[in-house]
């Protein structure tokens, strides 16, 4: 078979589930090594992160720097016996590839390394710098020590990112006919209302918080925080959890805890949305304590990037598709790369199975990716 | 000591925590029977229930009928070690009878026996009915086989109660300083709001049962539902537990559960409560299940009624005090004789240690206490 099916089958063998990477970082470092790419192995806790560039001058902040962004774990299999072949022996069966992590995302992964290799093959000396950055922890509940590490040590040595194509099977039906060009961002906080415990039958001498909490807790869900915009439907605000009382009906309880999430467009800042929950709330006279989680910060590539419209391009001209340009779905690792001032595009296989039983990719769109990576390596460093 | 004291001590050695009798009413019922009182033992379910009266034309219906209400069942001691003495072994310091159910309320039973007795004795041919209710189920979390079941069987032999004196511990301080002459009723209520379970990242194709119940909360809890009267505080709505959500912060819950509760006053019914309370949801267009309990409805003997008046002056000739006449407190087994079409007025010991470790009473007081009662039924049926 073909290079890119060759290495694809290779790391679905490894059971690299998160934060494991079973040795796919040091294979594919070794092969990069090998036509010339500067390697460096980043080890964060139990994550292995990979950093490989390749460019005639090819030191921290020259550019312009063009990078592949992926990552080698998957998630959990869940029962072996729930699969039609076994998760991590990738099977062929009817032109598609099965094996976990064959759609997200080491069929990617493996597109992205032979497209490199032929791309400094067929331009040796090519201007700019070319990356693919590699972690092992992007499935994980945390990411603490994966992109966002490596984010920051990019930044201690003034590493200039200017575009990033992240690998993450972005495509609904077929190969191209929809690329990310952002994502929302995710603030969380875990809020808590005191009141005063106390007997029912007594309640002027107790502070019910579901009650104090009611009218604020209105507001918040009436709030429109923003209009969104071009790219982006408007922020919205959920409350996932909300708890209060000890069980028995007889006691009026002395706190109240939720959990509230804001999935949040480029229209508002993180900052601008932790205000203004926090003014409601202390409009409404409540005693709170709220503890506020930044797990992503939105980002967007505009229309008119010249990334965008190069990735544009090359879905029209080698997949024959109008991609849709989509800030939809939770988050991606391009959140830590994004705020380096990356333009950040994502492109890659059809995602239906991610997560599920029988994950897999189509054999012919697998490995047509290579040259639609490559493309864009020509078109934004070459042509 | 004297004859109060005796049986108190008696009723107490007796581990009679609900449902258990301990073999009280059996003793109590033989006693009385001795005197010429017609004994009915009512049991259900794991329930005693005594039924004593007394009287020239002593059949159902006959009247006018005074009866005592009390119970013979305690709540548990809780560790015994950490009592001063034995919470079964009746034991006297300083005056005072220590003992699980001295004041709560074998101290009162046994007064109103002695009571009973001596009235009897002293007027054999008194006008009207004498009575004695005790039930063994007064404690426990259901009440369904005591005074409620009770009241079901004077229903069916068409019994008729003009007036009742309930032995609850109503003082504060002393003997004498507060009655009760009503409760307010206790109504309850488990509302489960309907949405559609969802991811947080989603919210449009999810439907927050959390967003959705926030304006009808803040409608329920700021509602004035009556301004109470001359004997009753408002009525008052507490949520006493509110729950919804997975434990997880990116998922959207399907349902939310709320426990509501109104001590309400005899100014609203619980009829009225219910219906408004639903108004108010259905005018917030929710989807949602209601499965009420009216695990007590209000009642109330007003000012001019004779008993009240009869056991205020009782308290002012025997005991120097000028009653305080109180609705407060929770609810108590009056409520099932009230709607009989009994006046129910409360009396009995201070209260300050009943369901505590060290539950005590005071000696001069108990022996005190049969003399009121006594005065109650030749103030009401002799004089």
């Amino acid at each position: 078979m073909s290079e890119v099916f060759d290495l694809a089958t290779d790391l679905i063998r490894r059971r690299s589930v998160t934060p494991e990477d079973a040795g796919c970082l040091a294979s594919i470092g070794e092969r990069l090594g090998r036509v010339g790419f500067r390697i460096e192995h980043l080890r964060y806790g139990d994550v292995e992160n990979l950093w490989a560039t390749h460019g005639a001058n090819n030191a921290p902040g020259q550019g312009p720097l063009l990078i592949f962004l992926g990552h080698t774990d998957v998630v959990p299999s869940g029962p072996e016996e729930a699969w039609q072949s076994p998760p991590f022996e990738p099977t062929v069966r009817n032109g598609r590839l099965y094996g976990r992590g064959a759609a997200d995302m080491k069929g990617s992964v493996a597109a992205m390394v032979v497209a490199l290799e032929r791309f400094v093959s067929m331009h040796p000396d090519h201007p700019g710098r070319v990356g693919l950055l590699l972690t092992s922890d992007e499935e994980g509940p945390t990411n603490l020590d994966g992109v966002r590490r490596v984010a920051d040590y990019f930044r201690s040595i003034g590493e200039r990112i200017h575009w990033c194509v992240v690998g993450e099977p972005s495509a609904k039906e077929k190969l191209g006919d929809l690329i990310r060009v952002g994502r929302r961002g995710s603030l969380s906080a875990t809020l808590t209302v005191r009141g005063v415990q106390g007997h029912v039958a007594y309640p002027e001498k107790a502070l019910n918080p579901i009650h104090a909490f009611a009218p604020a807790l209105a507001a918040l869900a009436a709030e429109r925080w923003d209009e969104g915009n071009a790219d982006f439907p408007p922020t919205s605000f959920q409350v996932s959890n909300l708890n209060a009382g000890t069980g028995a009906n007889n006691v009026i309880p002395g706190s109240l805890t939720a959990l509230i999430n804001f999935r949040y467009s480029t229209a508002s800042t993180a900052d601008d949305l932790r205000r203004r929950a926090e003014a409601i709330l202390a409009r409404h006279g409540l005693d709170y304590a709220i503890e506020w989680n930044l797990s992503g910060e939105s980002f967007l590539t505009p229309p008119g990037g010249h990334l965008r419209e190069v990735v544009v391009s090359v879905c029209r001209d080698l997949c024959g598709t109008e991609p849709e340009q989509s800030t939809g779905g939770g988050t991606s690792d391009g959140r830590f790369i994004a705020p380096l001032g990356a333009e950040v595009v994502e492109l890659g296989p059809v995602n239906a199975t991610i997560h599920k039983v029988d994950e897999c990719v189509d054999v012919a769109e697998l490995e047509r990716l290579p040259d639609l990576y490559r493309a864009i390596c020509e078109r934004m460093l070459v042509m």
